[in-house]
């Protein structure tokens, strides 16, 4: 190890690079100056962005397919602005540090009224906790190593967004350099829990006619994919996804099913997943969408449930078992019995093959087809929360990491933003964003970052002319209207570096679509246009299930409103 | 009074029309849809906007023009996204009023995990407790009229913002109807404390040679100008105001002095303040950008202080007076002397003639200079946080009210949204901004909801090729560099009532000018460009003044340096 002193800057620069982040997105301002230039003369790539929001969804985007990523912001104005993105990993678990600038420590303790303070200086930091795994404040030179790595340390372990502030006069402090290089800690299993836990589910296997495994969110985040193909393969069990896991196991693999969502999975994934008789329950996140709201009917006693470090099976919890851990240790103990081959499955509906019609009007259900058949392993999709992520969760996406979704904090204009830190993390893949106009409105300028870091992506604009999520749960309102922007003209008001095109029917699209197979070093963007109430079916499918919870408050409301009236007179 | 029952949503939409709420911006999203459908059938205006932070922003122009304003988003993804506007709000006291969706109280009480959720259902609330006044949630019908009552009172009493969130299944609850109209509260000063601190200050202005009034930030946002001037007027009292405060009393007036801001003020400004052996000071923020990095030298002793509800003179408080009643007390209380008369003031500086040199590239001085005399009564100054408001600083504003800014908070990208609430708060006047390329890059899609909105705003955008204030407070990096956008092709791409020019050299700007003037009912964007490093004088103040304080850091470093390089060996 190099021993010679650093400043608390270097030191966190070496042990971002250490633990693989490569590039720092991020906005500059005057607290975080002093940082910045170590960041600059250091081997990290800046990558400035139009605003912090921007910068925390290009974080995140870069973090789903490294494993971790950084922003830099600066204190109040920045830290507040940022902090949404930051939620929606907490709530997503993605490993994402966030670096605030800060006023000079000499201020915060005279509690002098400095620019971009709200109101007393432990106020970011405490609304950072609230999203954060860990957090702390970089205020004394003789414990920065020591926080800088704990902190770090939580981000990795728990897959969570952490948070470090910097005070401006701290920065260029020096500090005691690493005694050795980063170690990424570990959860560990408590080795009993595992083995009785292994032991027990071994057994309920063995006797098992219909097991099967169900793919969850916590296996994508926890980068298990290739442990739980290992373990499907060798006992040859079927198994599902579900859309927060979609594609972390190929989907044209022979024991693929589908992608279950209760009630709105095609009848045969929701039919067989439900009647396992010993369902393999790997990190699955029981959230609304990815439940069809709640809409499962899953049997618990057939069910062994693999979560956030317990497992649990009928009753009882085996807790500090490691999913990792058990998924490796359950495929190295199971007895292979080729379930799938003794009770064989459906295999997933490989789609016909899709023909233009030249002049034919664009609708939604075809443009999505299209695109379907257009992604190929060398692209990564980003599928806007909205239709676009409905309309996804029906393409055929083969390779790990090909897909990159919200599926439970669902912010819109999370994807063209993410896909600045997809295409940075991964430029041998070419990011494919799929949004809505109401969602693009919403981050639009970000373009003009993947423009200026000559990132070739795709991005396909469903212009719909409004927030068609909004129209089709809801009685449609007049709030969901948008002002119609000429947006395959916005990327050239952005950079030179754009292919911009606006297509309306089969045939354009068509070609439209060649031309970006052939751009392959130019951003190009696709301003789709689509009938204002057009939507997938897999839209209308949520539109279905929310409209009956809607209808079932709405009945509750009723008989209240009569309750009320009585007791108001 | 109309005692139909009404539900939890007319109500709320009822109150903020009868305290002076005419639009709410915002978002729409599936937890607030069914509120959103009592506004639109209200005689509420909805006003979509692209983003959540930028409806933020807007409120907060509206409400600093109107007194009040109005916010409406959807939950996590909406709530945490509009935060960073309010945290400036309450920064610098604006009364915004945040309505969020959440999800319905069943949800709630299961834990159920929705879509939007950070982690638990108290969350937002949480963090906006940090950030508001009072905040509540309306989860019971029968306590949902008095929690709006106290809420929105707090919003008004106080000169802060409030959170109201209001659970999707509650928008439709029928509630108690107001039992009378909604009177505002007004905070009330102690009778004996007001008087016994008034008798003192008589006193000691009695027996004061210069005795001279700072009027503050505190006097813009609790609308106190017209109490002031009348205050000023009959006591013939000299005045300066501040940053917080500029153009909150008229700056043609014969007493005004100028703007005060510490060393960075001019001379004799400076110097008359100082000197003055009673000075009045009210309302005044006493922070960095306002006291020029806290360089004001004011004697303690010859100060009489009021603020926050408080007077200071020398060691004694006397607490609970109010602003209001102070200076309204003072004025009829104290013995009108002609102190101006007798103490001849050195009256503010009006600039010469500006003369345009036809193809002269412009300078940021002459920029500067020209839109001091291009701006009339007619037009409301909306100067960004950086170059823009120091510049805009020394220009001459005559009328309170023309004049926006946020001097503590400072948030760059606040004007371009806070132009749209000016534009719809007071159709009467003009909006014009003054912004810099890195701010408007911030938020630039809200352009767009300015046109949608037919707001004939004028949007000046000094296109510097960077974050210029961060080049001048410190050595310039790399990370101060843009994507240099065509930003005159912007507003076209956004909707088509726009007049957009590029202007470079004298003679441009005025034929550019002049169109903006004949254009009155259409948005006009002009992209001034200035050189890379060519800033306001009133940013070279601030330059020098912030590397003064970084010099004193550095040096501290230096020596911290060389005792940790010891230690560590």
């Amino acid at each position: 190890m190099d021993t010679a002193p650093l400043t608390i800057s270097q030191y966190l620069i070496r042990r971002l690079q250490e633990i693989g982040v490569s590039h720092v997105f991020g906005v500059p301002g005057d607290y975080v100056l002093d940082f910045l230039d170590e960041v600059v003369a250091s081997p990290l790539h800046w990558v400035g962005n139009c605003n912090e929001l921007n910068a925390g969804y290009a974080t995140d985007g870069y973090a789903r397919m490294k494993g971790v990523g950084a922003a830099v912001v600066t204190y109040g104005v920045g830290g507040l602005s940022i902090l949404n993105a930051v939620a929606g990993a907490y709530a997503e678990r993605v490993s994402m540090i966030v670096i605030s600038g800060a006023p000079p420590t000499t201020r915060r303790q005279s509690g002098a009224l400095v620019h971009h303070l709200v109101s007393d200086y432990r106020l970011q930091y405490d609304i950072f906790r609230k999203v954060t795994a860990d957090a702390g404040i970089l205020d004394d030179p003789a414990t920065a190593p020591e926080l800088i790595d704990r902190v770090l340390g939580r981000c990795l372990a728990e897959r969570l967004p952490v948070y470090l502030e910097l005070p401006a006069d701290m920065a260029r402090r020096v500090c005691a350099p690493p005694a050795q290089a980063y170690t990424v800690p570990v959860p560990r299993s408590d080795p009993e829990s595992l083995s009785e836990c292994v032991e027990e589910a071994v057994a309920l296997l063995g006797k098992a006619d219909h097991p099967m495994v169900l793919v969850g969110g916590e296996v994508s985040r926890l980068r298990l994919g290739s442990k739980t193909l290992a373990l499907v393969e060798r006992l040859e069990l079927p198994f599902a996804t579900m859309l927060s896991s979609k594609s972390v196991l190929p989907e044209l693999h022979p024991q693929f099913i589908g992608l279950y969502q209760g009630n709105w999975s095609r009848p045969l994934v929701s039919k067989q997943v439900e009647a396992s008789d010993c369902l393999l329950s790997f990190g699955a996140w029981m959230t609304d969408l990815d439940t069809g709201m709640f809409s499962t009917r899953l049997v618990p006693r057939n069910l062994i449930a693999a979560i956030g470090g317990h497992v649990q099976i009928r009753s009882h919890y085996y807790h500090n078992v490691q999913l990792a851990d058990f998924v490796q240790a359950l495929a190295a103990a199971a007895e292979p019995r080729s379930y799938t081959a003794s009770h064989p499955v459906e295999t997933y509906h490989i789609p016909e093959a899709y023909s233009p019609v030249d002049n034919q009007p664009l609708t939604a259900a075809r443009f999505y087809e299209r695109i379907d058949g257009f992604l190929d392993d060398q692209m990564v999709l980003l599928a806007e929360p909205g239709d676009s992520f409905c309309a996804a969760a029906d393409f055929h996406v083969e390779e790990a990491e090909n897909f990159i979704v919200q599926p439970f904090y669902a912010s819109i204009g999370f994807c063209t933003p993410a896909a600045l830190g997809v295409s940075l993390a991964r430029p041998d893949k070419r990011a494919v964003v799929l949004t809505g106009d109401g969602a693009f409105q919403m981050t639009a300028q970000e373009v003009s970052t993947l423009l200026r870091n000559n990132c070739p992506a795709i991005i396909l604009l469903v212009n719909n002319d409004g927030y068609l999520v909004e129209r089709v749960l809801h009685d449609d309102g007049s709030y969901n209207d948008l002002q119609p922007w000429a947006y395959y003209r916005l990327p050239e008001v952005f950079g030179k570096n754009a292919v911009c095109m606006k297509v309306a029917t089969e045939g354009e699209l068509e070609r439209a679509l060649s031309v970006a197979e052939k751009e392959t070093k130019r951003l190009v963007f696709i301003d789709v246009q689509i009938g204002k109430l057009d939507a997938s079916a897999g839209l209308a499918r949520l539109g279905a299930a929310f409209r009956a919870t809607q209808e079932a408050h709405a009945s509750a409301r009723q008989a209240n409103v009569r309750t009320e009236r009585l007791t108001l007179r």
